[in-house]
């Protein structure tokens, strides 16, 4: 994938491969830690990281907010036809990827084709452009992460869309996954993704909770099973999000969809894809929910991306905090990686960043952040802190009658007895002061 | 219960049994809603509402904070002995009980009994300490609700209590968690609760989740088995929080705790003790965190209390807002009841309520918030509004294709095919305005 | 203005003037506590609440949201010609006040005229909009409480308008102010609103606060100088909230304007206009940034809505909750009244709300509540509660040595000596847990 | 101050002084980034940082939190007689100054010295405990950043200190201030701090705000009247916080500070002591308030912690994270430098964290962090990102008509025929990506 493409026309005038020129380059256009081919941990960058652009973001967003109207005008959206437009689109796309040099890209049906409320247009629509994608693919070796069906923006889902209480939106909600499971297998695409940004409420009144959870529950299954029957055999993922535009969102976190998963059955198939800006909502750390998913053999992939720690939306700005990434990485260096999961920037420029170049330099100070946060991670494991600082702490139970309590052999009793022949229990420190420090002569040593 | 119970010494003199005087009454010691024999959908008050009173926020709290020394000096708590204090605090206790007229209390071990170090010193004192509660008990008719072991004051537990990585503290956690299940046979509690403030973690570089939470799960089905085999029949309840102490503690919400059951295949016996401020602390509505355990069959009883909207720790305020408390009993009545649960006033007096009588205006406030409320869900209910804003907007469901779907009789395809069929899916109205209207003609009108 | 105006064509047909009905009326268009003759402490309700509905909400806003398109087509909204549209947008706008009976409305330029680059295009439009407006003032008798120019939607405006680090872009701004200044004494507006949605930052690396904050100084008092120049008399209201859209907006609460007209001297004309909303988000109850502005003498209007305590950014939810409005009506019956200032609701109707008579609704539920609210703060003064429960708290400040301090007749060495003196201090219960049962007795009794 | 201090006894056997002994260094009691005398932008790291230990935190603190007791056993808080035990405790704190090498401490009477209810004997107390720490100081060299009169902890508080409904209370506070400020001006503290925890309320409804706030200037100004009077020279300091304990604190954050000392006239002597967890709780930026504050020139002094990004409380965590440390040693670098303020570390080793050795882990950290940042810092000016990214931004009132806005010769009107003048205003990014990538690239680089 070492080779540009440049369709019908040049989107990025001026601006060529980005290449890995190290630390001390003065090049903003160029990466300063993302060497893709440097081995870590016996792979390389490219192949631990896996990263993949969006498309909804990178193409699609314009800088419009809830306050403001569009600030991002791009030169790839200014056909009058909509598959004229799509194409120059996906131009500008893989001119992007191939710039960047990302493995990887990620869309919604609506961020590629154009919508259609009427069925079989829309269906033509999505057939169209996924061949457009498909060729792309082909001249670029670019590879789908993931893709998904936009299930919140048209107006019909505005009471939910699998959680809908007319049948028909629920109905009209299976077109567009149909469509896209299709264009998933025609893709070659390696998960699938749901996310429910109106599967939730605003008003517990007017709202059957468990009738609607019943619905979506059926809606994934009978999804799964078609995603099985054409061909399929990738993880469909979860995104879990608490809040907005829902007031609750029925996959608040990661545990709230394991419980989902495991009370309609569905964990064998369907795994999670944690947003680092969606768990912060959550009240809970970027690391925190990417374990919780890794310890239930549950963690599929990764939206990187960073909130603000001030605001109470969504901010999906580009992940530029090393210490957050160092931590997502060393969870996912113990999960043994990522599988055919990736690290997809679900992540947009601000909205006053207005510069084509901004979106370069987005994609590569997250791409270099990640870099860091590998090597650090590795760091860590290397020089023994996770043993020293973790996994000794543990050790009571690897022998004696903590480890016959690991194994089932003992009884509330029997503990009670063992505690009774204890003379004094020590305090034993938690070093959390100590691990710190350490972490920062890592990080800045 | 209608006798006022008087123990050694009147605790509260000038105070005698709480009346209900009606909503004109301006005596501050009086209720002026809660109607215990007043009939509500076929019930009396009491016996929908099932107050309790908390040890240790009524009969044990000082009113120190973070910031600030104890200010509220109780009368039963000057005896030097340490059983003697117990006792009189005991009389104290039933004395408040019985004037006030709830008919539950909840208490943990070190709320009632003088701590040790010593296994059995400490259970010598549970021992003669549950002998007196069991004897005012009979005296008076009062009843356990639950009861529960601390096991997040002392020391021991810093790191954990059943997800300690030292199996000793593990051990002696169950110490408490034995003395607790003997002592709620021999008072008749009807249900037992486990709280774990400790378990979670304040970092997770020094912490094993997978591996605590696993320990966890082993402990409390050891705690199971053994309280079926002395003859506990009422159901275990955990209750979530989401932080504070720990920056994370596993059981974050109704939706977290009921993933760890049936992970752990815990769900038969164990349900949920739904605490509204630990609701909010995990962003979620008192309500809704209700309607999730009970979704999935598992409200179990309810801590009512109250957090501040614009402060982030558990102020455990008294449930004074009827809003909240109108929708928590809906929802309490659509799950038919609370069964062996009830609504235990887990909440304090503010630090600077230093008068023996707030203890009163405090229980009285919480205990009319309810009737207000049971009254208005009750009004909600019979006026048909559940049934005119909720569920008529499923009715897609109810026969035809929509029905069909929920039966499992449609396919993916079957899905899209109907889709392609409809001109035109028309836009329904949530009438959220109309609603909250309607809920202020229910309460002001 | 009990007369409904129709304009060219009836938007809400089989809507009619709404009406008075009483707490038992079940017809949901009608008020049910609102009654604007109605006399409450020496004045009407019309008079007390000076109710506004905002054009923005109610006329422009189309149900979209940061997720989804928009879901509320409104038959005004139709006319392919601007100045066409804008006409019928004024027309649907008094029919909807006039049957409503709010006496006032609120406006920003581009919510009534249509925008435009070119100045004096944008001039000719306000001006030729605003006579459409005048001309229905007349007609109908309804007044504009303020006015206020948009100066957040525009791309241009994305650094900031008068804080802008382009000095063309805060020239640009003085164009709408200045249009605006001239519509409001065209119009009769009773205040002048700024708020200053984009005046703060999202990175303050890129961001020379202070000059910002001078810039935005001098822009108010040149507008200052120029609206009094053409004869606006009424106070020029700052309107605080902390963020959304920006990260941090330098207007964040009550108190960051008081120091800033304090700061650059503009106390004197300047005022603030407190949204419950904005409070919410800035971490305050709404009562308390209320009382704020008013212990400042600076509190000048009301925008009436609520958000969700679970939720970080401005939902902008009709105002439903009586506890809050209550609260709220206290501080203003306080304060002496609301001057020139009134309650605007700028609160929308949620996204699903699709249908015309859900504004209704919206408005009709506001009011209500607000009737409500003035009703039982006029209890709670009259029944002596603040007297009681606040006032004589101070008492030790009404005479002897307290009264000396207040009057700065003592030396901190003379409150040393007096303090040396004392025995002991007694503590002084706050009584909070009463005073809360005393309000759900004056809501609910 | 290279001599390490040892009194009666060694607390910290096996701990000698801390030296700096460079990144590479594996021993974990010694510093890696911080060199006291090396000299970044003219001055030695220890004139720019002027670090401070914490009295409170490091010799008083005990790990007790609301959910459990102290873990912290110290051995210098074993003596029985109040006075020996504060003698024992003065020399644990000397050595662990002069072992860690921190030019400065800080405390509260109370961390000091024994409290008593009678005024003489406290007075006294503060007497006798005085003059040990002047005698240590003198031995060692140490100096007072500044103290403070714990006016929140003690039960007479509860309801305020200055703000107290009861003079006798506010005539209390008094005896503290008083003696805190004879004890500053005989230990030489260049400054001194008033934190009002309890200056504040619960519950509005019983709360005159605006009597309360001029009971707290009238006794700010009576305190200053005083220190200036016994020749203290230095900045008072208002240290602000929003919350907790009380529901909301009067001085919430930087800006209700300066605009209560403008409103009582009291900036002259007053400035702002910024602590970075206190911020984050007001829903503001580190960096924020404190550029607030030095853009008002009122920037006094820094208390360096951090809190947890998703808790909702003061969790007083040692300050780790090089970007925020690095963003406030920008600010104070542009302010010139933090004057007779300093860094003082008000944070607690977390409760588990039971070892001595952790005290000298959490303040190694803290200092290391901001030997970092203070580098960083000056390199991202002296590498002109400050000017290139911020300063040009604002090029355009540097001359023409922007530098006559400035200078105060333009009327609104030429601001709207400078801007009827445009033909376009061009759309410029503010560039927040490439910005992020520079700092990152500075800190690992």
């Amino acid at each position: 994938m070492s080779k540009v493409f440049i369709g019908g026309k040049e989107y990025f005038p001026g601006i060529g491969k980005i290449n890995y020129e190290g630390k001390e380059s003065d090049n903003p256009l160029a990466f300063k830690f993302y060497d893709e081919n440097w081995i870590v941990a016996g792979k390389s960058m490219k192949e631990h990281l896996r990263f993949a652009v969006a498309y909804w973001h990178t193409l699609t967003e314009d800088g419009s907010d809830p306050f403001g109207d569009a600030t991002q005008d791009r030169p790839w959206n200014q056909a009058k036809d909509p598959l004229k437009e799509a194409e120059e689109k996906a131009d500008a796309a893989f001119e992007f990827f191939t710039k960047l040099g990302a493995p990887y890209y990620c869309f919604h049906d609506v961020d590629a084709a154009p919508d259609a409320d009427d069925v079989k247009e829309y269906e033509k629509n999505v057939e169209t452009v996924t061949s457009m994608l498909l060729e792309r693919q082909k001249a670029t070796g670019m590879k789908l992460l993931w893709n998904t069906a936009n299930m919140f923006s048209h107006p019909r889902y505005m009471n939910g869309a699998a959680t809908n209480p007319d049948f028909r939106v629920l109905s009209r909600a299976a077109v567009q996954v149909k469509a896209m499971l299709d264009a998933n297998v025609k893709l070659g695409g390696e998960n699938y993704v749901f996310w429910g940004g109106r599967e939730g409420y605003t008003q517990l009144f007017n709202t059957d909770m468990k009738r609607e959870q019943e619905h979506l529950a059926r809606f994934l299954s009978l999804a799964r099973d078609y995603g099985r029957k054409i061909g399929f055999k990738g993880p469909f993922l979860i995104e879990p999000k608490p809040m907005e535009p829902s007031k609750h969102q029925y996959d608040s976190d990661a545990a709230a969809v394991i419980a989902f998963l495991k009370t309609y059955d569905l964990a064998g198939d369907f795994m999670i894809n944690i947003e680092a800006n969606h768990a912060t909502l959550a009240g809970k750390a970027f690391p925190h929910d990417l374990a919780v998913a890794a310890n239930a053999g549950l963690l599929g992939s990764i939206d990187a991306n960073r909130g603000d720690p001030q605001n109470g939306w969504d901010t999906d700005q580009f992940p530029t905090d090393v210490y957050d990434a160092t931590h997502a990485m060393l969870v996912v260096l113990q999960n043994g990686g990522l599988g055919s999961g990736g690290l997809n920037f679900d992540a947009k420029v601000r909205r006053n960043s207005t510069d084509l170049e901004d979106l370069f330099h987005a994609h590569i100070g997250g791409m270099d952040t990640f870099a860091i946060a590998l090597e650090a991670a590795d760091r860590i494991i290397a020089r023994g802190l996770v043993k020293k600082f973790r996994d000794s702490r543990y050790e009571s139970y690897n022998s004696g009658r903590g480890a016959e309590f690991e194994q089932g052999k003992l009884s509330f009793e029997d503990l009670r007895d063992y505690a009774a022949g204890i003379k004094e229990i020590p305090k034993i420190s938690g070093k959390q002061e100590q691990i710190e420090n350490a972490i920062n002569q890592i990080l800045f040593g």
